[in-house]
Parts: structure tokens; sequence; C-alpha cells
């Protein structure tokens, strides 16, 4: 073994040695600053179950690559070792030849269940599941139920919500927390205990999203999964949940800053994958803002003829742009709370027309006081109609205003009714399709209050 | 007593029947579609115990309307069984008449609970936190702390972290799950169950942001609040950190939109708090756009040679705007996950400036292949020198997404580092900043590319 290859292993052992003290999310962060053949030979070094411990991290960014460098018994060992959804995680980022080869090592229960949770679509309960949770049957004590949870307490993700079956049909017929059992009398049934109500449950094709709301609605620890005959699959447990959160915001801003998610933190997505992520929302936005080159082309005549309307082109049509956005986030968060359903549009219209009326006659005013206040204290000449000119301005603008509320209100409405993420109605987009039309309102209000002087 | 008062007593008394049996969730959200009125009737026709269960809920919108209606001495008993962090939730949300005819009702030890809990700034860790938590002192065995537990355990909010105190000073010194306590032997210290470190803490001031932070990052049930002596005085538990981080994403998806937190769900806030919350920005955002109209002042005799110019000025500036926009929401979420900090502005610039110029140039060469389309195809005539148009656009372009970048990356940094919270970088903030010197590029490319030509 020459030198070079001996130094990381040395460093490994002592590194190992330190972490091994430390809290798992420390070592998972220090692990993440090292590249993966660092992260193999630690992960070596440091006690078996510590090593689990770290693995079943999602914040472990290299987690897949570091297996795959791993002696494969080993790694077959991790794999096993491992709690089933975060298993599923990193086998799906696996390439395919590593799949198969570590695949082999997996003892048959593991790589059955590990089959079944990568089938479910991406970003559904299944896919987030564990199949590692604490199941009884309604015919055991209370004494017995704890017995049992002792015994397989290091084995589960979470042991604080019990589900008790049927003992006939495996049906899922409660759920009960373990400080409820723990206050029950030992002898007594396990049903002694258990609430009057069925528990909440979700089928594995469940979006994560809505999973997210029934945890955070009912103030559970976690939600069971079950399949067509009711019978328990998984859990999903509260901070795969949260984590899942984090991950729609994540989208969701990026989406509402006009471009397609990332999916992979900033600082480490690659150049070339991030050009890909903008560059094609910022085309189709480009092409969309094209149409307004041809507006303009088409009021050129009357361009021509007041060359001072093009002053206040960019200022009118960025504050429809401004109302749009306003109103565009305001019904994207809205409808992602639920306070708000796709049928509420007409009252959405209902608020959004006479706020876009009041907010544009605010900025009106505004406009039509800059105007005056320039040609008054001779910042500038707007001419003779100076006052026509500003009342061009002032009326574009509660047009354009209320134009702009109407349409980013409506805009995510559209796109949930026609299957998109309402979150793509950004900011960009909601201001592309306002400034065409902007365009024409502002034009037309000048040909309505300019014809004969100026125009 | 007349009908129209006997009536809602009447239907309060059967529907509190129907309700007794739901989820208490359920319940919220049908008296949520009540006036206050009603839900302090169907709270006095409820059983007690359930009515706090109610009470608890944070989601309950008109708590504090809603008992403020009811008798005194009613309302001080609810608010009384109320946890801790609840109550002074509803407290917060009296009026000033109300609080101290109500605070005369509650017994000494929850007037004192409550005025600390009051104290602490908002969104603190101290004002989410519950002083309902369960310690015990590090001498007691295991069984003790199981028997307390089973005592105490319907008046905590959670009993699923332990917390074991020095029991001469009283210091926080260990924490212990529920799971690991019933694993160990009943007869042994609960110092022989207890993990080898220290808990994680935080103190009453720090941000709820960074307790989300630290409970997503450790996975934990729950954050004890320590005071200076390491007593500990409160717990945030994990259903308050997902109701904050909700609260939070609103907020943020709210002022990247360009405005101001509502606060209050879209449906619920009146008409005129809701204008005055859009209303600000989007005055200033105009006043900011008020220098697009000087900036064409400035270059209005070449508008005047080349008028062809103004047709591209929309397009040109809302690229600069949608670039920008992309930037902000990236380097927002990156700075709100922590993986990029302030430090790393150099970083960001050598990332983005590359990015700039490889989409302006994207950009620019999709905005000179439209305007070569144009002129071959016959669409429109942009004069014998529109190959140098073409390029004028292009190069301006290229500039523009590059400042964009620049711009709509390095605002969220300069927020901060300034104080206040990045996400202020709205879309249309960034997009108003770019619009000015975007017109300055435009104009400047133009001047160079068309001096002696068109200018």
């Amino acid at each position: 073994m020459n030198e070079i290859e001996l130094a990381p292993d040395l460093l490994s052992v002592v590194v190992a040695r330190t972490l091994a003290e430390e809290h798992v999310a420390d070592i998972v962060e220090t692990l993440n600053e090292q590249d993966s053949a660092t992260i193999a030979h630690i992960l070596q070094e440091l006690p078996f179950e510590r090593a689990v411990e770290v693995l079943d991290q999602p914040e472990l960014a290299d987690a897949a690559e570091a297996l795959a460098l791993l002696p494969e018994d080993r790694a077959g060992a991790f794999l096993t070792a491992m709690s089933a959804d975060r298993a599923a995680d990193v086998f799906q980022d696996f390439d395919d030849e590593t799949r198969q080869r570590l695949s082999a090592r997996l003892d048959r229960q593991t790589r059955t269940d590990l089959g079944k949770l990568l089938a479910y679509p991406e970003h559904s309960a299944g896919s987030i599941m564990t199949t590692e949770f604490v199941s009884v049957p309604s015919t055991w004590t209370v004494q017995q139920t704890l017995d049992y949870i002792r015994r397989v307490e290091r084995s589960r993700e979470t042991v604080y919500a019990i589900y008790v079956l049927d003992p006939a049909t495996k049906k899922l017929v409660r759920a009960v927390s373990l400080r409820r059992l723990i206050s029950g009398d030992p002898a007594a049934p396990v049903e002694s205990v258990v609430p009057a109500h069925k528990p909440i449950t979700v089928t594995p094709e469940v979006d994560r999203e809505d999973v997210a709301r029934l945890i955070t609605k009912y103030d559970l620890l976690s939600v069971p999964v079950v399949d067509a005959e009711d019978r328990i699959i998984g859990i999903v447990t509260f901070d795969d949940v949260i984590d899942a959160m984090i991950a729609e915001t994540t989208e969701d801003v990026q989406k509402l800053g006009g471009m397609e998610a990332l999916d992979e933190p900033y600082n480490e997505i690659g150049f070339l994958a991030m050009i890909r992520k903008r560059a094609g929302w910022l085309s189709i936005l480009l092409l969309g803002e094209m149409l307004t080159a041809s507006a303009m082309q088409f009021f050129q005549t009357e361009l021509e003829k007041a060359i001072v309307l093009t002053l206040f082109i960019p200022l009118i049509m960025s504050s429809g742009g401004n109302s749009g956005s306003q109103a565009t986030s305001l019904i994207i968060r809205a409808l992602a709370l639920r306070e708000i359903t796709l049928k509420d549009w007409w009252r959405v219209i209902l608020r959004e027309l006479p706020s876009g009326l009041v907010l544009g006659s605010i900025l009106g005013a505004i406009g039509i006081v800059r105007i005056a206040l320039w040609q008054w204290l001779g910042f500038y000449d707007y001419g003779p109609h100076w006052m026509l000119i500003a009342a061009t301005v002032g009326g574009a603008l509660i047009g354009i205003v209320t134009f702009g509320s109407m349409m980013g209100s409506m805009l995510p409405f559209l796109l949930k009714r026609a299957g998109f993420d309402p979150a793509s109605a950004s900011a960009p987009l909601v201001a592309t399709l306002v400034d065409v039309t902007g365009l024409v309102i502002y034009f037309g209000v000048a040909a309505l209050i300019l014809s004969g002087t100026l125009l």
C-alpha cells in the first residue's frame, strides 16, 4: 500500500474516533464537506450502529456514492440495517450497476421492502413512508404491548404511535399513543386505552403535501399508510413531513422567481444544470415579451406623433406587473394553505376588482402629481397639453393596475384548473402577460384623451 | 328570554352534542365558519375538557372574541386550563379592557406564567414555548419517573421528552426520550438511561426560524428553552415549529410578491388592511420606476433620431427584471436554508457573473434571430441599418441579463447585511432597480454601435 492510499485511511481512523462522540447531525455536517472516498473510509471506521445512524440521515448528501465505494458485504449490511425509507432513497441514487451488485447482498425481506417502496411515485406518501412501525393485535394486554415495544424499540423509527390490528383480518382498527398506553392498567387489554375513533390514514398514492396538511391539522407524530384492504403498510413521520415541506417551499420560491425548481442546493448544482433550469423560462418569457415589440409597431404612428408618451411606458408597464405579482403570490399561498379552493375564483374576482381599482387610483394620483410637479417646477416641459398627458398616465395606471390584479389573481386558478402547479404563475410570467395588454390599455387611453390634440 | 336569544342557544346545544364526538381539528373547522357569539355558546355547551382541547388549537381563529363573550368565571376557568403558550396568544388578542377583566379571574400561578410569556418578543422561542413540560430530579429512579409521567400526562403538552435536573441547582443536565425511559430497568436511577451528551437548548430570545432549524436538523420532538443559569423555563414542540414554518413561508412568499406580509388569511383580512399592505410597496416601486421616465428624458435626442429603438424597450427591460428575479429567489432560498452565508457573497458573484453572461448570450441570440427573421420575412422594415439594430438589441440583452443576475443575487446579501429580511428583495423590487440601469445600458450600447449611422 503506498502512502497516498494510507494517508486518508489513517486520517479516517482519527476523524472517526473524534466523530463517534458527536451528535449524529453534526457528524453529517462534517462529512458533507468531504469527498465520497473519505466518507466511505470514515463510515468503515465508525462503530457499526453509529455509521448506520449517520447513513439514516437524509441530510447526508453523498451516501449513495460512499456506499458504492465500500466492500459489498459491508455496504449490504449497512443497507439492511438502515431505515427502509432512507435505504430506498439511497437505492434510487445508485447507478444501475451498483444497484444490481448491492441488491444481491440484501436479505430477502429487505429486498422485497425496498422493491415496494421504490415502486411508489415520487413525492407520494408511499415514497416517503417507512416500514418500521409498531403494530400489535387488539387481543394483547397493555403489558404485552409495552414489553414488545421495549424489545423492538431500537429497530423502529417511532414507537410513540402504536397501531392496533384486528387479529383475524390484520386490518388497522385503532392507533394509540405511547403516553396513553403507559397510563393504562398493565393487565387490561390494549383496547381499553385506545381512543373511540379510527385513526386518520392515507393511501400510498397521496401526495406528500396532503400528508403534511393532515399531520399539521391534527398535530400528529405520524400517519399510517394503508392499502386497499385497510392493512397498514407503513407510516409517514412528522420529521419526513418537515423535510418534505422544506423541499416544497424551495420549489415554490424558485418557481415564483420564474425558473424551474433546481432540485439541488444552489452551491452544489452544476453550472450547466443551473443554466438549463433558468434559460428555459427566460427564453419563453422573452418570446412572450416580443409581442410588446409587435404592439409598439402597431402604435408607431401614435408614438411618432407624441414621443412624450414613450417616457412613461416602462413606468406604466412595471406597475401592472407589480400589482399582478402581488395578487399572484397572495393567491398561490392562499391556495397552498387551502384558505381558498378552485370554486372560490369568483369571490377572488369580487375582491381583486375593487382592490385593483383602489390601488390603481392611488398610483394614478401619484403619477399625475409627478407630471404636474415636474411641469410646475420646470424640470421638464410636457408641452401645452401636459394636463391631458397627466390624465392619460393616471387613467392608464388605473386600468393597468386593475388588469394586473385580475390577471395575477386568476392565473394561479387557471394553472391549477389545467392540472399545473399554481406556483408556476411566477412574477415574471404575470408581468409578461400583463405587459402587452398594458401597452394596449395605455395607447387606448391615450387615443381617448389625446385625440384631436396630440394624436 | 325572547325567541331570538333562545334560538342560537338551542342550536348550540344540538351542535355541541354532535361536535363532542368529532376530532378536535374538525370541530375547529366547523367553528371557524361561525360568528364569535355562536362559538361562545357552543364552547359553553361542550364538555369542559373538550372545550379546552378546542381552545388549545391555534387554528381556532376567533378564540379571543368568543372568550370575551363568555361569563367571566367560565372564561377564567378555560384560560387557566388551556396550555400556557396558547393562553398567552389569546391574551394578546384581547382588547385592554377584556385583558384586565379576565386577568383578575386567573389563579396566581397562571397569571405569573402568562405575564412571563407575554413579555418575550414576537416570533421568539419564548413567545411560542409552553411551560407545561416534564422535568424530574436526576436522583429519581426510572420507575419514579414513569409514575410521575402517568400522573401528570394529561396536563403536559408532551411527555416524550423528559428533562433531568440537578437536584441542588435545578440546572438542566440531560434530556431523555420516553422510548428510552420505558426500555430502562425500573429500579435503576433515571441517570442510567440518559444519553452521554447535554441536550440542545435555546434561550428565550432565539428566533423561531432558528428553533425550527435546530428541530429539523436534529430531528427533535421538542427543544428546551433555558435561562441564563441553564434552568429550563419552557419547551418548544415540533408542532409549534411546523406552524411557525408555515407562517414564515407565507410571509416570505408575500414579500417575494412585492408587498408586506398580510399576517391574516386572504379571505379574512379586511379590505382596507389589505390595500394598506399592498399600496405601500406599489407606491415606492412606482416612485423608483419614475427614474425610468427621467432616464428616457435624458436620452430623448437619441429616441427622436431612432424611434425604432423604443420598440425594444419593454422587451429588454423585462429580460433584466426576469433574470434578476431568478437570481433573487435562488439566493433568498439558499440563505434561508443556510446553504450559503453572508461571507459567501463573492462565491455567488463568481457563479452569477458567468451565468448571467451565458443566459444573456442565449437571449441575445434569440433577439437577433427575431429581428433578422422579421426583416427577411418582411413583417417589419427596420431600415437599412437593421443589422446594427439587431446587434444593439443582442448586445444590450447580454449586458442587462448579466447586470440583472448580479443585482438580483447581491440584493438579498445587502438587505441581510443591513439587518433586513432578505425575502424583502422581491421580484418587483429587483425589476425596478434593474430597469433604470437597463435603459442606460441599452442606450449606451446603442450609442456605441449606432453612432454615425442612426444616432
